[in-house]
């Protein structure tokens, strides 16, 4: 059994940005980040990108809203941001407070500006296998954790667990597209999925982006697949300080010994999460220069 | 083993979008008909469109440029449908001759007007799940007829034979809803599919769409599945006077014995495709209006 190391792929990443960001014209890339309020997590993100953003050569600009900003108020916000061609990307962090529709929030961010992939624009063309939109970040992030870890999915079985818009269905998607690294086939299982073990076991890649810790056990995955742990679940745990642990979708002790490659929770997924997020914001800077 | 009447399913659709028809407030709807060229099977189909929108109670304008027509003068003909509140929907038959590009000249129709549900954004829309926008006329249709039919998707192992932007994709994409008619486990092979055998015959329903005749045989089947077959293939056949004959993508005579309800071809999912663009027309003319 392999690890996927995400820790060390996503610094890969960031290093090689980092070169192409300094060959690049002009003025730096500049990502725009909308945190609504103060939740302690939301935070934590934002920081983290913020961090990324400025080893990479990437200027970040923080605007945070107080958590009362009316719907209308955050919309002439976006477009304030949308208008401004010094902004090439703009991240609205999830989640909103349940007061505001983040689906429509997502989509008033200008497509060619949407470097969380979530506009349905975006969408449409990722369904199309058009390369000018951008892809969402986690799902983006699952391809490249396994193109780097010398895994070619053509004419392998991708089981995705999991239909979510954010992870489960652009992951689908991808792995479908007619590309030299992708041409898998694929399956999209879900709560609603009778059998859900017997079609597992049949996956050479899993995919488990369901929400539910420890989900997908030993008898739900063939000896020697590749199982891709998306789920980031916290469980009371007594014995840490903090009274949780973190754990995926996974239960790594019991599935880990049957892998040829499997990613860890935390250290697997997540790390590639901001490091496609600081990708998308180079392709959007070169796209949008191209334009002009 | 049960036949799955097109011819009858789509009558009864057409019936009742009559009936729809006749409750609206303010002009019919209105459906613009581009067909460049004279295609024998282009000036079949766009009269069969327009045979079947008189029939409804909708007006149907056809525009007939030269096949020698730009990519520029198509899109400015493109735009003045766009931009004329009396056209409801707009469809540019397929295919257009090689100098265009299909794709660009779909995407240029106002998604709002997109009956054929091309658009990128109408794409977007599908895999979101949001209601308001167009699906692709063929997969639509696909839905109906199991629907009609008295087939529940939900807990159901739809696989998907072929994974074309205009069939197989967004039947996936629509097998896969959280709605109460869907919610199936979905599969989507191709032409890069290993043991493709071995994972049609899981299928509880099959929809083959891979666009090679009699491609699936007896052997791809299991015993009671639903076949639902897109193909229509011209095959050669001395017995004709038309020297060929249609067929699907599934071996008829050895698949239908084994299972429980199958499309025929021709009178499957042919009829449906046009009843499916009469429904977007309607539909169309309803959201526009209630934008006005």
């Amino acid at each position: 059994m392999e690890l996927i190391d995400g820790n060390k792929i996503a610094a890969e990443i960031i290093a090689e940005l980092k070169a192409d960001v300094a060959t690049l014209p002009g003025r730096k890339p500049c990502l725009a980040l909308v945190r609504v309020g103060e939740d302690p997590a939301s935070v934590s993100y934002v920081t983290k990108k913020q961090k990324t953003s400025a080893e990479i050569g990437i200027e970040s600009r923080l605007i945070f809203p107080p958590i009362t900003i009316s719907q209308q108020e955050l919309f002439a916000l976006v477009d304030q941001l949308n208008a401004d061609s010094g902004v090439d990307g703009i991240l609205v962090q999830s989640p909103l407070p349940k007061h505001l529709n983040e689906l429509a929030v997502f989509s008033r961010i200008a497509a060619h500006k949407d470097v969380d992939g979530f506009h349905t624009l975006n969408l449409g063309k990722l369904a199309q296998e058009d390369d000018t939109g951008f892809v969402a970040c986690t799902p983006a992030g699952i391809m490249e954790l396994l193109q780097r870890s010398g895994v070619t999915l053509s004419g392998k079985h991708v089981v995705v667990l999991g239909r979510s818009l954010i992870v489960g269905k652009p992951a689908a998607l991808l792995a479908m597209q007619r590309k030299a690294w992708a041409n898998a086939t694929v399956t999209v299982c879900h709560s609603q999925t009778a059998n859900l073990a017997a079609l597992t076991r049949q996956a050479d890649v899993l995919i488990a982006a369901i929400g539910k810790p420890e989900f997908v056990t030993a008898d739900m995955v063939k000896p020697g697949a590749i199982v891709i742990d998306v789920g980031v679940n916290r469980v009371p745990d007594a014995t840490k300080k903090s009274g949780f642990r973190l754990t995926g979708d996974v239960h790594f002790p019991s599935v880990s010994p049957l892998c040829a490659k499997i990613t860890p929770v935390p250290g697997g997924v997540g790390p590639m999460t901001v490091a496609m997020l600081m990708k998308n914001t180079v392709k959007a800077r070169r796209q949008n220069s191209s334009e002009s």
